[in-house]
């Protein structure tokens, strides 16, 4: 299949790191290799990084792109518990036993578990080496392949390694979801509501329109969609490489949503958590004044059109939920602190500070009444 | 013992990083504490790295550096076998044990092994959290704690995998040195002499003067080349953060002498393959005609007063060691690349270009007359 209507989204690295752009278009699979090598012309030698799903799926396809040339695919077991240090180990052993040196490139191709080890391997690899993402799931379309975080998980915790490694390149290719399972492509949507809270009503509340259209994965709508979430994340992450400050609005749902993942043992999936950590968090921004009232009933109404979750499962009890809360490292000195939505569509700013402190009362108010 | 004329060298980290800056100075040994809480006041809490040895000689006081705030030590084993993956991973669990969060920071106490170790960690640390830079060896305070190198070695080979993370600042006590073995000294001085070689050659004249003073750890000897060696050093990364060009002067008798230093099954110190690499490139330029006539018989004498090899070992076959000068990761595209001095005091210059291509011939010429 060839390329048609490819869309760029630049993003700014910041930092003194070099720029990039978002491609999204169907077919650009194919398009890997000369991408690639446009983007990296120091780069005279890649690797293809994948899952075995995920590899067996477009592997072949994304080596070929490089025209012949020796683009090797390097596969691990699919799945978050593989996004290890002795994963990054052995794909980095794997490189230097294939002889790459500086002059070599990686592409990341998969989700978010690829996006975040390959590139983190790259990050790594004789100090680095450039990365092209590849992401193949929602999550990783409208979230993890754009920013420039990369790391792995240690066993005390999730991605508790990494470093900022901004890719080269980020190509999407919306073809791709035809084959990712429904319920992974809910888990994404999560993040794009997200954006959608954040950043644009409409946006938001046209995912709830063609919700069965992006559930089922048609192509179009899919494209449209990542194209948003990703217009979105690039603004913020453009004005904010490094979490400092703006940044932060993209931790919406993400506080209380920890904490639920977190509590529930991963029972409940990220998308899942987030999910109901926005709704809780639009509920106790409504409860401190922060927010706009019936924005907490509206995000529902968008979570429930595409299948996730808005209630705390009865099962996790509020005061462990809590406990939870504080072991987040996004809390400082002792304190909570939250993104609050104005309104669907904004985030409350209290003169450029995004995140605000929370008391423990209202917490446990909005927990309790969930 | 508190600090007097304190020297700040200051350093451009480049890449949209933060500079920094070097403090030289004898008891500043004793000041860690305060100017790590100083040039990063984010880092409410911090660690303090070291091999067993220099731990057990130095430890104690840096931490108390720290006026009672709680600034525990962490060790491991002394050697170069230790800078892995796995003391990489430990220490790292260490401090998640501890549950140091982003506002955290390490103290990087001892050698190169502990400097690129520690440096490391902190490198990837929940993506990064700031490193103070406290060099005790000669290697480690005129080379490895300024520049923002970190990394570890794999089987496969040494520093295959790192990152740049230019330290918060770097603080040199010279009345440590007397603590550090006299041929570890020697091995110092081995990047001394090539800092008078590449850039200033009184300098380097100097070394051979002071040479019984620099190899018995003579305070104020070592006080003055250090702070040299370190303007020198920091003057060339300044220009240059990212060893694309300036910096590669800075590989000056490094081609050679990493293959001299692998050929010997690492029974050559770096140090001393290093001294061996900068006559033999210094009589390599010669032979080509970009060195100036004598200046490797004045580097001979230089390294002699110091107590460094300057010929190829006899049982070290030529072949042999070209094999190995094929297998460095600065060979791009299967080209040998150099830098050459012009005199001593200064590199061969073409057209801003430092490193130049060599032809297997004279290689082999000189590798065989040494
Ligand atoms: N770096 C960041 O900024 C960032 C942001 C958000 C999430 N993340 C990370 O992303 C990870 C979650 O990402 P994920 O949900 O994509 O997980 P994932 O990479 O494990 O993918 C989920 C599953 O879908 C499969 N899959 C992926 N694409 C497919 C396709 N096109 N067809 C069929 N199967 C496909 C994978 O093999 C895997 O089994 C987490 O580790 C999270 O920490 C990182
Ligand atoms: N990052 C860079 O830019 C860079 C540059 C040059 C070298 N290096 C690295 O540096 C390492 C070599 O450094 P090194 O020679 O300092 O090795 P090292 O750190 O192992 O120190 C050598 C020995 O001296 C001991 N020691 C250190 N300070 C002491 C003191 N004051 N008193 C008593 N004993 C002391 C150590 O315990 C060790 O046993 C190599 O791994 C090399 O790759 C890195
Ligand atoms: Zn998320
Ligand atoms: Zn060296």
């Amino acid at each position: 299949m060839s390329a048609t209507a490819v869309t760029e989204v630049p993003v700014r690295a910041g930092g003194g790191l070099r720029d990039y752009a978002v491609r999204v278009g169907t077919g650009l699979i194919d398009t890997v290799g000369e991408v690639a090598r446009a983007v990296a012309p120091s780069a005279r030698r890649w690797v293809v990084i994948a899952d075995d799903t995920v590899g067996a799926l477009y592997g072949d396809r994304v080596c070929a792109s490089f025209g012949g040339a020796d683009a090797p695919l390097l596969t691990f077991p699919a799945g978050e518990h593989n996004k290890t240090r002795a994963r990054w180990e052995a794909l980095t052993d794997a490189m230097v036993a294939r002889g790459l040196g500086r002059d070599s490139g990686v592409v990341a191709l998969g989700g978010g578990v690829t996006g975040d080890l390959a590139g983190f391997v790259a990050a790594t690899y004789l100090r680095g080496v450039p990365v092209v993402q590849v992401p193949t799931s929602i999550v990783a379309m409208v979230d993890s392949a754009v920013g420039g975080k990369t790391g792995v998980d240690t066993p005390a915790g999730k991605n508790l390694v990494g470093a900022f490694h901004p890719p080269a390149a980020v190509i999407v290719d919306p073809t791709v979801i035809r084959t990712l399972p429904r319920r992974q492509r809910a888990e994404g949507l999560a993040e794009a509501v997200k954006h959608g809270a954040i950043a644009d009503a409409d946006y938001g509340r046209g995912i709830a329109h063609r919700a069965e259209a992006l559930l089922s994965g048609e192509v179009e709508a899919i494209r449209r969609m990542v194209l948003r979430s990703i217009e979105v994340k690039a603004s913020v992450v453009s004005r904010d490489e490094r979490e400092s400050g703006l940044r932060e609005i993209l931790n919406f749902g993400h506080t209380l949503g920890h904490a639920l993942e977190a509590a529930s043992g991963f029972g409940l999936t990220h998308g899942e958590a987030v999910a109901i950590g926005m709704v809780l968090e639009a509920q106790l921004g409504e409860l401190v004044g922060h927010t706009r009232q019936g924005s907490a009933e509206r995000l529902v109404e968008i979570l429930q059109a595409v299948e996730l979750p808005v209630r705390r499962p009865p099962e996790l009890d509020p005061e462990v939920v809590e406990g939870f809360l504080g072991a987040d490292k996004k809390v400082r000195a002792g304190q909570w602190r939250m993104v609050f939505l104005a309104e669907l569509g904004r985030v409350h700013d209290a003169g450029g500070r995004w995140a605000h402190a929370v008391e423990r009362g209202p917490v446990r108010t909005v927990l309790e009444s969930s």
